[in-house]
Parts: C-alpha cells; sequence; structure tokens
C-alpha cells in the first residue's frame, strides 16, 4: 500500500536494533483517518472471503481491527494478555512470547465468542516473529473457527514470522513490508 | 442513552461484588456498529468545544475512543501501563491503581503528543472509583493541555469516580449511569 510506505517514510523513525517507531500514527497516537484507508484495503484484499469476526490482540491491534471492522460489519474480539494464574474454564487460551517485552504471556478468548461458525480474519498491527499471530491461530483452532487470513498494518520482512504463519496453511496479507532498514534508511519490498 | 441503558439489560451480567459484565460488546468482544451510535452521542455532547484529540488508556477505552474519534476528525492518544523501571524523559508519566486488578501501573504519554495547543476529550468505558481518569487529567496537566472534560460508556454511580473527577473541576458525561445493582438487577439513574 503506497501511501502507507509514504506515511513510514515520513512519520515513522528507525532505531537501533531494527526497531521501527510508528507511534505518531499507528501504536500510540493513532491516526484515525489514515486508519479508515487502511481498512478500506484491508476490505479489498479480503472482499468476499466471508470474514463474520475480527481477531486481534490488546493493545495495539485495537484500533486497526476496530476501523477495519465498519468495512466487514462485524465484530471485533480482541484477545487479553493476562498473568492470572486461575483463568476460568469458559476461555480458549495460549501462550504468547513478546517480541518487544521479552516476556511470556497467557492470551485468551472467552469461549462465547468465537466457534466453529465464525470465519476469521486476524489483525495485528507489527508482524516481526509472528509469536502473536500464531497464538491467536491457535486459539481459532481451538475454536474451530476458520481463519480467512491474517491482516498486517506493518511487515519486517526480514523476521521469520510469515514464514512461520504460512506453514500453518494461514494467508498473510501485509500493507508494508520493511525489506531492511539498515543504517536508518527504510526500504520496503515491492508487492 | 437509551439505546446503551437497553443493550446493558440485554447483554450485561452482573455478578457478586457489584461486577458488570458487558464483554460481549465493549471491552472483549466489540460490537463497532453500536459503538458508532455512543461516538455520535458523544460527539453531540462534545460538540462546539474545540476537541482536537481524544486521549484514553490501554486496552478496553481504545475501541470507543477511535471510533468515537471519526465523529471528531481527530486524532486519538492512547495512554500505556507500563511497569518498566527506566522510563524516558520524553514522557509524562503518573500512577494509576486498578481498581480491577489492585495493582498500581504507572501510565505514560509521550510529550510529542500533546501540549498546551491541545484541547483533549477524554473517553474511557468505565468510570467507578475515577483512578484511571484522574491519572489522564493528571498527564494532561502536565503538559499545560486544555480538557473539554470526560465521556465515559458506563458510570457506576454508587462509587466515588464521578465526585473526584468533578472536585478537579473536570466535565464528565456517562452515557448510562448504573445506580444499583442490587439481587442482579441493573437500575439506571435518569438523566
Amino acid at each position: 500500500m503506497k501511501l502507507l510506505e509514504e506515511k513510514i517514510l515520513k512519520d515513522g523513525q528507525v532505531f537501533p536494533g531494527n526497531i521501527l517507531k510508528v507511534d505518531s500514527f499507528l501504536n500510540h497516537q493513532i491516526d484515525v483517518a489514515f486508519l479508515n484507508k487502511m481498512g478500506e484495503e484491508i476490505k479489498r484484499l479480503y472482499a468476499d472471503c466471508g470474514v463474520n469476526k475480527i481477531l486481534t490482540i490488546e493493545a495495539s491491534g485495537i484500533g486497526i481491527a476496530c476501523i477495519t471492522a465498519q468495512f466487514f460489519d462485524c465484530p471485533v474480539l480482541f484477545a487479553k494478555k493476562t498473568k492470572t494464574k486461575n483463568i476460568a474454564s469458559s476461555v480458549y487460551k495460549t501462550q504468547v512470547m513478546s517480541f518487544t517485552h521479552g516476556v511470556q504471556y497467557d492470551v485468551i478468548v472467552s469461549k462465547d465468542f468465537i466457534s466453529e461458525n465464525d470465519t476469521v480474519l486476524i489483525i495485528d498491527d507489527f508482524l516481526a516473529e509472528g509469536n502473536a499471530l500464531l497464538g491467536l491461530i491457535d486459539l481459532c483452532h481451538q475454536a474451530g473457527a476458520k481463519i480467512a487470513g491474517c491482516a498486517i498494518a506493518i511487515e519486517k520482512g526480514f523476521q521469520n514470522g510469515r514464514k512461520k504463519v504460512e506453514e500453518k496453511g494461514v494467508r498473510v496479507e501485509s500493507l508494508a513490508i520493511v525489506e531492511s532498514m539498515a543504517d536508518g534508511t527504510v526500504i520496503f519490498k515491492e508487492q
């Protein structure tokens, strides 16, 4: 998505350790008008896939998930990170290792809101090592839900997330794929 | 807001300890179409207040904040909860005690995204003891930002949050005010 690549070049900041900060419009401050353009593009990519639920994970996926859900006319379900030991039996649970924080979370969704009757579109802001997506895919599998695929704002194409997700047989669409960030310059993969 | 009261009566669940679960449409699964109706009502309440930024706190405020921001044509800024000890000097920081989890968080926003040029509308899903709102108000004060007021989906009118926020001179508007939940029946305050 050309518009997103331009936005990243204009407003993103690169820090050592392959860190791309887009907190001016995506994951701290949220440019809701711009998210609408991303949502429209995600709808184009997954039109006619029968999506009836969007699944994301707190916190920074929620904004783009909610805006995008308007184009699909469906609800959002956001998985919750928890360290609570006593998880109710009424939830599906999986583990996710956070790339950013180096911590393992239990991630849960209520069994009330996802089932074999759902066709789920998984949405997140970033794809790097794929840990969050693999966790969300696992939750869908536990629920017996169909997965239309994943829609990601920004993929770090030099990490292994896409490979791991595609090995699960799940489609991945990223609106922008960063090929490299060497010496602070963001290079995108041609799509 | 009559529609929200009806939705709570229809889909909310009351549990011992004055717990009102609305996770089928507000803070786990998110009914985005319904949030649009809430956003429209919030716009009506705060029209002509010069709002140019919506501030909320992760995670469950983000959905309603993003949908509502569309009616104000402004960005959302969501404050982040963190336990990180080394907070950068580039953030405003405050403490918030979580009513739900009994834990104290540091809550931060980047200084890049809030300033004395902003007129902020604070949005959250629940108002009970008011701790989250007081923290967000403190962040606005640190930044020198003006506060148009707070817009809340559901207020627990039998707790002290509103009083504490209004004592700070900040306007509070709640779309539904629960007066009591005795024996599992939700009674709303007339507005």
